[in-house]
């Protein structure tokens, strides 16, 4: 089991956006939609073996996480709107600490970053991490941003974790899940 | 320069969809988006020295090229429908068989994958290929299919292309793309 975890600085924490405005009114969404598909998606056929949590931390709050789980996962394609719409339904559903299922494979609930370190021993993807290339063993779980900088409290969070780049130019977040993955799969065979 | 052209078998000719229905009415145009955001994206900047064609082969034809230029595309952010609508306002001008602009970076032919095999020394990105992390020298034209096989006219054009894969999954073009500009960016360093 492979888990990633993307950070959503302005993820907006309600239902209350569109799905025709998911970069603006949403927060950049649409980033954490793509981190969605970039997990998941192989050709005709899933990655059962992966979690993605996104980690809300936009308007109006308390922060929350949306867990994706690709072994229950159903309704979800490749494209951003279809992501964006599971990920509203959870967002629609009120929730309390604990994950709430909102449909087949996706649930939610309240509480960030902090819990999640508790839960998974991450590594952050970062352009100043060790090359994964060339790494030893790699952990299981990885730490993404979104379009945004860590924060000072997530530095803080973070300091101590291992760090991996997967290339030497800075990327978005799915396209460093999908050099991951890829990392991964060439380890595997 | 590095170029790439991704094969949209039912890709609607005509501007007559809806943004709102990417993967449906304008026949997996989503599929062709997010080759757009692969070939272009980096954190915070564009890949200026790229060039992305979309053929598009469905109805109601005949066929058209798209193509987005790195190095003067504006108006083009990461998200599916940002790309989307830049090809929609290219389809809704009518064309001859030279490219003409439609916005800053995105310009329309009519015309498909024979053309641009006599203009670029394409290779194929395929899953039985030579592994590119193994490969000598790589060309600097890549040629991606979408959801769908090649069918038996693109086999017969395509049947002398050196082929390279990015690994051992089967995975989505856009995908493919991220995992091959990666190689060429660890190559240029």
């Amino acid at each position: 089991m492979t888990a990633f975890a993307v950070i959503g600085h302005r993820a907006r924490t309600d239902g209350s956006w569109s799905l025709n405005d998911m970069p603006g009114g949403a927060g950049r969404m649409d980033v954490l939609c793509r981190a969605v598909t970039a997990s998941f998606f192989l050709s005709h056929d899933l990655r059962r073996d992966v979690v993605c949590y996104l980690v809300l931390r936009g308007e109006p709050g308390p922060e929350k996480t949306v867990r994706f789980e690709g072994d229950r996962v159903r309704y979800l394609n490749p494209d951003e709107r279809s992501s964006g719409s599971l990920i509203q339904k959870a967002l629609a559903l009120s929730c309390g600490t604990e994950f709430r299922a909102s449909t087949k494979g996706v649930s939610v609930r309240e509480g960030g970053l902090a819990r999640l370190l508790d839960e998974h021993a991450f590594a952050l993807l970062d352009e100043g991490g060790a090359d994964v290339r060339a790494a030893g063993a790699l952990p299981d779980a990885f730490l993404v941003s979104d379009h945004m900088n860590l924060d000072e409290e997530e530095l803080v969070l973070t300091a101590d974790l291992p760090r991996f780049s997967v290339g030497p130019r800075s990327l978005h977040g799915d396209h460093a899940i999908t050099l991951l993955l890829n990392e991964l799969d060439r380890r595997a065979v």
